[in-house]
């Protein structure tokens, strides 16, 4: 029972404890190192169950936690010789930070903890060095004030820097001991003058002050808004780590560094890092000296440097992972400070993780699980070459902030219109097209552009979603840019920029930035590929993408694709991906028909259309010889392609030969109040069956043509926005009607599936009659999310903030992220797990797959395996990430299920005793009739 | 096995088949007025099953059925002692057709069919009569050319003119039989000329031919729209009768007539009806000649007259029900043509049920299960006086024809926006509100109204909602109106109308008619009352109102309410309906609400609205004292309530502050591309908790001083739009902090629930979860709808005939009818039962509702009953109509539960002798051992 409970003694006891979850990360490092023989200073963790207990009792750390605290200091001071605020040989210790993930400087650190009047002379004493015992006094008496007591940083600095001035000193190190006894009388007069009380002399009081800093800026709003920044969502507090501090300014014997046992950019397998000699660990990350590098330590102190070498290797055979170390050298002796799991760049991610299975550190299974969805994003796309431009002049060049909506770079010339933004790139100009909000009419301008910045609209609106299609680097919602389309200029903070100005646009982060700025090219490294080559053995998901082009196929196939899950054929109306000329005549054709008075009218619009469906058609599957292509015939409302503007109208009357009146009164009695929810997807072939058959025809004779020239077709007809058995098996028969006599007549052999988008509610009700004359399933999970939760994508960045955000940012984190990026298990999910067993109820083989956005989302797409389905499809440049997640998801299972046998195994081992038990006396039972006997 | 399947001869051994199903209401009727000694004329019946079968066969009757009607016709000839085509003395029959329910005027009848040029002369030496043998043949001839063999009507009616002109006669009746056997060989030369064949003499040629003509006229465009139009789905096709023709134009002693056994129009019990001396029954029919009362019959045919009157009781007592008779007296001998159940105005039906439950004929639970829902409403709505206006008039006057939305009809002037029809109205004109479509703002002109005729929208459009809300006569959709309400006039059909014309609009069948025509107002019997309070007596489902206002309050508890499933209090923001000259204030004060940019500038707008709710609450409360209202918080998306024109902006300008700019920039913003499922409903509470805060302070305090007064009040506060348990959380949370405090300042006894509208497929799947935190769900099935189904009400009259329109039409049959009508069981059901369900299993005593339009369409009422709702809510004008559909829905519970537990009675007898068979080897058994033993 005295065991201590929250308190963790380094190399204790209680070293059994090694949980992150309870340490923290630096905690575990620390104890980890320290058991595994590595030199540590001594110390001990106040747990993060502690941080829990602290909040509970509104800000205050219990009585018992205050015990064990003083416990474990008694046993630090033994341990190390040396006593809190001795005036001789006082004992000094930093007080850090420590959650369970890294949350590079939220969390604060108080170091030199223990220094007071008196005991300030003892170090200086001891180290013969006053200066150093007077520098570390002002540094301590600056942390504790701003960070335990609340007081600002600047009129401290101000001190510092006014001294400076007067004595002339151009640097810190050029003020003497005297001086910064001086400046620590400065700082006291001003803490007593500021708080009405003494800067604390007992070190006591030091310490208990600092933990509550510590504990307290868990909750600081700079820490709130990281974790949801960062989705950190499992975190439950910080831990504080008590440990003797160790110096690396004592002398040219002394030093201190931060490395990485490999190299976190490229992924290399060398000692990477920098030190400093003569210094402490802050100067190294402040950046005020210029640090060596690593190496030159073996120069300066080799014992040391050689220990260094060997502690890199014991720790990646410890941790199986790249490390990210903190060391000092105090007086020749080194001491590890920290470690942790490394960050790295993207590409090193996989290069470390490829090379640790091939030299046997790890399995394949490790490596992928290891692999985050961001570091496959992160390979593909352009960055800013910050090197290049300098930090501080990005800051002052950035103009405003919009939602990141596909990740990358962009630099270019504003152009505020589609047709311009062609015309400029035909010319050879890299432009940035800048639009309130983007339509289907756009897409050409959207494609020609280097990257897409829009005003309002959120990650799944229009733009977003067509530019994730193509991995273009898109900014949406940034609210801040007031566009005049007419005059061709954007009011953002104060400027006014004007048609053909340079701007650079980061859509990893959502920042435009003033100027075209330097980008640095991405590739494919043969380490992400072979990662990924890893993934595709062993997951059982299938991999296809949304393509609409011969072009995002062949990316999506150098990707990984294993098919098509979805093309979306009226994509092609407004854009000749071949044949750009031949754009305004697709667009005025799909015009015609829209406003076709009557069949023939419509009939005769459709048959222009139907050779460029053909010809689309027909790359789509050249591009994917042999692999399945899913076709979904036109889903959106025929509004969307109307004429926008009076020359728009003017050209389709001289088409038709229709009146620009009554064009515009067909295109008004188009107009719907909710078109989400209107006249579109399959309706709009039951209301026009003429559509349907012109798409059959040139999907079909599509199919036939390249069969003959040698190319294998699967092609898979796909009806969107199904919501009742009949309706499908009407339209399924109209297709076989169609395509059927096409096959036959050509004496082919192709043969297509029907299948259907399930992306209703009604449709996943009553998914087995649907399954009954349906040969696949789809889930369209975008509208899904929006019908099943009565949310428009387009209209609910008015108040999803308020939905997702927490409430220190004044929301009220009802969800826990976006359902239009993460799909929303909770709800929609109900609908696919019934939809698939309802499905695969009537029809066993029925092929099922997801083809929202959500289909190249990590979670997503482990939700999808997990019920059960056979793929998913996401656009090209999330093709790699699905391949992880479907194999992570494969990983997680058996790792599941490998628990749950452990479980069972432990039940059954708890229950063999008991049965032994049990037996025992039946045992007995003769032994004792046995006396009887006698 | 020589049975026969197809064909039932009247009085025959087949006499046990009686039902409809099989013989068509015509046939059943024969057959059991043949069965209980009627006077019947010899015959039979081909049944519906033959009429399967023919169309089975390409429109060919196969031949066993051939075979059959030959048999049954060889009977019947010998059973008259007659033959058909005899050239003495010929049979003649009619041959009429006759579905299961009655078509009126759809299906075809042939008359006289066994005459040709030799048994034409029979039949007048027969009769000596050539006059009366030579009109019927000619009437053959008419009938079957155009009938069986499908020529045109008008060229034998011209034939027909042109020789009474020739010789100067005024009706038929003056042509001779030497004129007439002329015109039948003119009808004859014709119908060669045209077929190419001569006119069939063969009777049994003639027979084929008029069995064919019936059946075909089964699937004739007319009785396809018919069965669409009146919602018949399940009947199969027609049967054909064949019955000896009889002839009451044979003299003075004979004599035709239709007649009721009650009024039909009154209900009252007396013998009611029309009849001709020496006439057919088609004159009767065709009202060539002014029939006279019934009674007349008594001193002209006596004998006949008495025995009918005995048939009159006969089938009432045999039927229990009141019935539509024909009858001929041929030679003073009654011969019964034809019974059936009557048809009657609503107010009679009432009086016909109760009085039939007071004479001890039926049950309470017969007289409720015979009444329908078109019944009750029937006896709700003014009706035009067609018999003022005649009804040839009335077919001149209609100039168009739209949606019937709301039944009744209203006259008064044309008024083409709201404020014009509130100033006319206050002048004590009536007024019709023509508008392209309504919106919240109209609410006060369309209050004022008569009458509101819209040219967009469909049954549930916000006009058709509105108006049925308060049984007010309502056309929507009417597409042929061009409206132009600058103008203030509208085209239709080739003529302009401006405001102030007058025009009659019949909400019943959706047509409009120029001029002011008269109305007659409906009243409710003393019957309908008893009636209605029986189906109190044994429905189980309670029966709530949707009310916004005290006005319709009392309505509805007048017509039954037991308490108010839902009050829309954004209905409140735009109409004062105690102190019309507030209404202006209620409506800046909103719009101040909406356009407030910032929390404290809406709190103020809010402090303006509250005292205005609270009167709203108050006055609601004191209506319904002692019974339940359910208030629902705002729910449409805010920019409804914005000022639509440059007047309100600028007057809102003038209250607020701010400059019209400002104002027309914040209404922008609230634009949205999907209104329906964007940022309203509870959403809105979730970004403006303030609004919140003064709706539930209103209710509140109005409770808390309602029950001062001595009123009982139970509050019941709904949520609507939910789609996650902690959103619902975190609003039930707040309405108590805002409610409890008021309620204990006040040292008051209140109790109010809180609960939430399930109207999103996600509230309904985690139903359970939701439960956890309210008292009551009421399933907003008008969403739900549109959501389950992806189908916006407001859009969907673009394409939703193409799903509910038969083939025939140009539809593809998909629904049986409009989701919005009738609750779409089969997927909307599904999510209902699937959240009763659960939200059940988490909270037993959960109170569970419907308040969506399907609260009072009686399929639906029946399918909540089955489905263990606790109540629905509906419209004041539905409120009957839910009380018989609750009622229905026991007795037909009840019955289905009988027949079930019929069929378990049948098994096991069918079961016991199988198990005495079982036993008895067992029992014989011994008896064989027993010869063993001897």
């Amino acid at each position: 029972m005295s065991k201590p409970k929250f308190v963790f003694f380094f190399g204790g006891a209680e070293a059994t404890v090694t949980s992150k979850d309870i340490l923290g990360g630096k905690g575990a490092g620390l104890m980890e190192m320290t058991k595994i023989g590595l030199p540590v200073p001594a110390g001990f963790t106040i747990g993060i169950p502690a941080c829990e207990e602290y909040y509970k009792n509104s800000r205050k750390l219990p009585k018992p936690i205050v015990e064990e605290v003083k416990a474990n200091l008694d046993r630090l001071e033994k341990q190390v010789g040396k006593k809190l605020g001795d005036p001789k040989d006082p004992l000094l210790v930093s007080v850090r930070s420590g959650a369970a993930r890294s949350m590079p400087g939220m969390l604060e650190t108080i170091l030199n903890l223990g220094l007071n009047d008196k005991s300030v002379e003892g170090l200086a004493a001891k180290t013969g060095n006053p200066r150093f015992a007077y520098d570390s006094y002002r540094r301590f008496i600056q942390m504790y004030s701003t960070t335990a007591m609340g007081l600002s940083k600047e009129p401290m600095e101000e001190m510092l820097g006014d001294m400076k001035k007067k004595l002339g000193a151009k640097s810190d190190t050029d003020l003497k001991a005297d001086d910064l006894k001086k400046l620590c009388e400065e700082f006291k007069a001003f803490y007593k003058s500021k708080k009405k009380a003494a800067f604390p002399q007992d070190p006591l009081e030091q310490l208990w002050g600092a933990i509550d800093a510590v504990f307290n800026s868990w909750e600081a709003d700079k820490s709130v808004t990281y974790r949801r920044v960062e989705k950190i969502t499992d975190l439950k507090g910080t831990a504080v780590n008590i440990v003797q501090m160790v110096f690396g300014n004592k002398g040219d014997n002394s030093g201190t560094g931060v490395c990485f046992t490999r190299d976190p950019n490229s992924g290399e397998n060398v000692f990477y890092g920098d030190c400093l000699i003569n210094a402490q660990g802050e100067d190294v990350v402040a950046g005020i000296r210029t640090p060596l590098k690593l190496i030159e330590l073996e120069k300066k102190v080799p014992t040391a440097y050689k220990q260094l070498c060997q502690v890199r290797k014991t720790l990646e055979k410890n941790f199986k992972e790249m490390q990210d170390l903190e060391f000092t050298i105090e007086d020749g002796k080194l001491y590890m400070l920290q470690c942790r799991t490394g960050k790295r760049l993207p590409a090193a991610a996989f290069k470390i993780a490829v090379d640790m299975v091939e030299e046997g550190l790890i399995t394949k299974a490790d490596a992928i699980a290891r692999i985050t969805p961001e570091q496959v994003e992160g390979v593909f796309y352009p960055i800013i070459d910050v090197a290049a431009v300098g930090s501080a002049k990005l800051r002052e060049l950035k103009i405003a902030q919009g939602i990141d909506a596909v990740p990358g770079s962009a630099a270019g010339k504003l152009i505020f219109n589609a047709a311009d933004a062609e015309v400029e790139t035909k010319k050879g100009t890299k432009v940035i097209l800048i639009r309130r909000e983007t339509s289907p009419e756009d897409v050409g301008g959207m494609f020609a552009a280097q990257g897409i910045l829009t005003a309002t609209g959120g990650k799944t609106s229009h733009a977003a979603v067509v530019a994730r299609g193509w991995g273009k680097c898109c900014i949406v919602g940034c609210e801040a840019l007031d566009i005049d389309a007419n005059a061709k200029t954007v009011k953002v903070g104060g400027k006014v920029l004007k048609q053909g100005d340079e701007v650079t646009i980061n859509g990893t982060t959502g920042e435009i930035f003033l100027g075209a700025l330097p980008l640095k090219k991405p590739e494919q490294t043969k380490e992400f590929k072979t990662l990924l080559g890893w993934c595709d053995e062993i997951r059982r998901l299938k991999v296809y993408t949304n393509a609409d082009t011969p072009r995002d196929a062949v990316k999506a196939i150098e990707l990984g694709a294993e098919g098509i899950g979805l093309v979306r054929t009226e994509h092609m109306f407004f854009k000749d991906f071949k044949v750009p000329a031949n754009s305004e005549k697709r667009q005025l054709a799909i015009q015609e028909m829209i406003i076709a008075d009557d069949v023939e009218a419509r009939k005769k619009a459709l048959a222009k259309l139907l050779p460029f469906q053909r010809g689309d058609f027909k790359g789509i599957f050249e591009a994917m010889d042999d692999k399945p292509v899913t076709i979904r015939l036109i889903d959106p409302p025929l509004h969307e392609f109307t004429p926008k503007d009076d020359a728009g109208v003017q050209k389709l009357s001289k088409v038709t030969g229709m009146s620009p009146e009554h064009i515009r009164l067909r295109c008004d009695q188009l107009h719907e109040s909710n078109p989400m929810i209107g006249h579109r997807g399959c309706r709009l072939c039951i209301t026009y069956p003429e559509i349907l058959d012109m798409q059959v025809t040139a999907i079909i004779e599509a199919a036939v043509e390249c069969e003959k020239s040698g190319i294998k077709v699967h092609p898979e007809i796909e009806i969107p926005v199904t919501i009742d058995r009949k309706e499908i098996k009407i339209l399924a028969d109209q297709i076989r009607a169609v395509a059927d006599p096409i096959i036959k007549k050509a004496g082919s052999k192709v043969h297509y599936l029907v299948g259907t988008m399930i992306e209703t509610p009604r449709a996943a009700l009553l998914a087995d009659e649907i399954a009954e004359v349906t040969e696949f399933f789809s889930f369209g999970t975008n509208d899904l999310t929006q019908l099943t939760m009565g949310l428009s994508r387009d209209d609910a960045g008015r108040f999803l903030p308020d939905y997702v955000l927490p409430e220190k940012e004044g929301g009220k984190a009802i969800f826990a992220s976006d359902p239009f990026v993460s799909l929303d298990q909770a709800g929609v999910g109900q609908l696919l797990k019934l939809a698939i067993a309802k499905g695969r109820a009537t029809r066993k083989n029925l092929k099922i797959a997801i083809c929202g956005e959500h289909g190249g989302e990590a979670r997503s797409v482990k939700f999808c395996h997990t019920i059960g389905m056979d793929a998913v499809s996401c656009s090209p440049f999330r093709v790699p990430i699905a391949r992880l997640a479907a194999a992570q998801a494969v990983i997680e299972e058996k790792a599941a299920a490998k628990a749950a046998r452990a479980t069972v195994a432990k039940k059954t081992a708890e229950k063999k005793p008991t049965r032994a038990t049990a037996k025992a006396p039946a045992k007995k039972a003769p032994a004792k009739k046995a006396p009887a006997k006698k």
